[in-house]
């Protein structure tokens, strides 16, 4: 019997998401090494953290000699980090997926030479870039900038074409450095998300299609399978699947997409586990986390079947009451270990049931006990067709 | 929003029973802190770990300010030290569920007061006290250290009666420290365990019976839920709830069970979470380790109901190649973060499915490739009828 190594894998960014997929690596015998430059990142509490920003590259060489692959938590490293990295060490996704995909602009025309329709969009650079681009586009439409912005940050939604001066005034000390987008505003008829797993031998999968619902911006239902999506599973998986290969992505990624007139369009990717995937935990028989850690360390991808049905609570802001969810079969809760904040994700449940009409009861009993009507609504709504 | 306060849990122990009880642990957003006197605890991968001995008071009061609860991953920590510490900080199970189940001969006692048969069994002191019990009792018949025994150490296996010299040149000399039992051998029809879960307002929880085959006194292979065992169930239920109520017990335990004649015979009490129950991760819709963490916090226990059918290879030594066991739908990998050693326990995989025809299946395509037919042959002879 000879001692044996076990792999490090790093992670750019402690917060739920590192937590998460420092969960899922324990058991396949994956440690984790987390940095972020906060010192109570909550995945530190389940790995160990190592304090630095992305401009410590002394930090970050200590950092790299310590691990076996590297992965985010967070897509907005800066690629000049991700890049320096690369060179020392196997970065997973490649840091080239990170940059198209932390670029509006680059990512949603990507999408269209994938064959992924999206809404109308005009890069904007100057106040006369806005001006020509409203009139082509139209309102209502987002002004939005091209990097850095997730959960509805960084966004100025115009109703109106009178609105033009206020979004300028809002984003347009950001069109030097980050560069702005104006997308059309799109009366979509669902939002769904596809999240996909691509392993370092170019073997793929996708779990089933996620129904989301946002509130200001930020996600606060999901419900999986999406019900009665018809061939739109077979359509996003073959775009998820050229998108992967384009890019030569390794790992889990997210699209953001839309239903409008029964047709997919694409918002945005997410180059890393996603939000949407949560319910993957209980509800699959691989998580999103697990196929992670699967891909990037080089091991063979799980099934990413769905065990039955799925509803995904989002908590913002601070926690509800846990007992509800406690006590109610096949439900789940996931405390990330943070302080209260407004706007803050803070952790989620996971509902489960092997039929939708139990599913629907379950979250309903959920919402009900805990003043969460109006978070389920839509998706009760949905179950009962 | 006011600041909160996470609570923690401290385990006795860094073995893989703390190292999954952390894992769990988590999600629920309790913290884990770890004691153990090896500083390569493998729970101390996934958790803090403090280096003290159960005899280490200064630690351990430091360990007792920095936690909420405290709870065990292994059943010999000394007495007196759970002792101690239960006058400083809540501890569960109750230090005396943990004296009970440390001494043999106290355990089968209890047994019996509760209503559950064991095998004849007889206190052993001297040399003279085993010639008058194997009188009684007769060959073949089994020695024991009444205390700290576990996983077959500890034993000597009487096959006849002029055996009788080498048991005791085996064991005589731990008479005195320890005290001996001997026990009936029961040429028992099947090996069963029941988990059970009792929370600390009384809630009481059981999973399905598992059955269990053993190696070299080591457990090999569980199969759960246990096929056809018809009363047997409801009466295991009302034994472990007598036995936990009597005990004032809180948190998981493990009764080891024979079944002889159709009837359950008690072999041994484990006063923690328990290997035969690894299947429950994802086998349940609650796993054993998060009732645990549950029952001890005070948290509402959860549904113990068995999600399909599940298999568990344990992996005693050295662990096999991950990666037949990775490629098989619904299979789950655990790598305990040990280096191999003889005899130890390493990591083990869960093997799941919706129907027993599938999961026989998957699990005869998981021993053949990793040339493991004797270990799964006993499951899939009892799959196939």
């Amino acid at each position: 019997m000879t001692a044996r190594h076990q792999p490090v894998l790093g992670i750019l960014g402690g917060g739920q998401l590192a937590r998460m997929l420092a969960l899922a690596a324990a058991p396949l015998g994956v440690n984790t090494l987390v940095v972020d430059s906060a010192a109570d990142a909550c995945a530190g509490q389940v790995a160990p953290l190592r304090l630095a920003d992305w401009t410590d590259y002394a930090a970050l060489e200590k950092f790299a000699a310590e691990v076996d692959v590297v992965t985010f938590d967070f897509e907005n490293v800066p690629a000049e980090t991700a890049h320096w990295l690369a060179e020392r060490v196997a970065v997973f996704p490649d840091p080239r997926a990170l940059a198209v995909a932390q670029d509006r602009l680059a990512e949603k025309t990507l999408f269209r030479e994938c064959g992924l329709q999206t809404p109308a969009f005009e890069a904007i650079d100057t106040r006369a870039d806005l001006e020509r681009a409203l009139a082509t586009i139209g309102a209502p439409a987002i002004l939005k900038t091209r990097r850095l912005g997730y959960d509805g940050k960084g966004q100025f939604r115009i109703k109106q074409l009178s609105d033009a001066d206020a979004a300028w005034a809002a984003l347009g000390t950001q069109a030097s450095a980050h560069g702005l987008i104006l997308e059309a505003f799109v009366p979509f008829e669902r939002e769904l998300s596809v999240l996909a797993a691509r392993a370092r031998d170019g073997d793929f999968r996708i779990w089933p299609l996620t129904q989301n619902w946002h509130t200001d911006g930020v996600l606060s239902l999901s419900l999986a399978p999406a019900p009665a999506v018809g061939g739109l599973q077979a359509r996003a998986e073959e775009l998820a699947r050229i998108l992967a290969e384009r890019l030569g992505y390794v790992g889990v990624f997210a699209l953001e997409l839309f239903v409008k007139d029964g047709q997919l369009l694409g918002n945005e990717m997410a180059p890393r586990v996603h939000n949407s995937g949560h319910w993957t935990i209980e509800g699959a028989i691989t998580s999103q986390f697990e196929n992670h850690v699967r891909a990037v360390l080089g091991l063979p991808l799980g099934d990413t079947s769905a065990r039955g049905f799925s509803a995904m609570f989002n908590w913002i802001g601070e926690l509800p009451d846990a007992a509800p969810v406690l006590s109610t079969v096949d439900a789940h809760w996931h405390d990330y270990g943070k302080q209260p904040r407004l706007g803050r994700k803070v952790g989620h449940a996971t509902v489960c049931a092997a039929k939708p009409e139990v599913l629907a009861a379950r979250i309903g009993e959920v919402a009900r006990t805990l003043g969460r009507e109006e978070q389920a609504a839509s998706a009760l709504h949905l179950l009962a067709k």
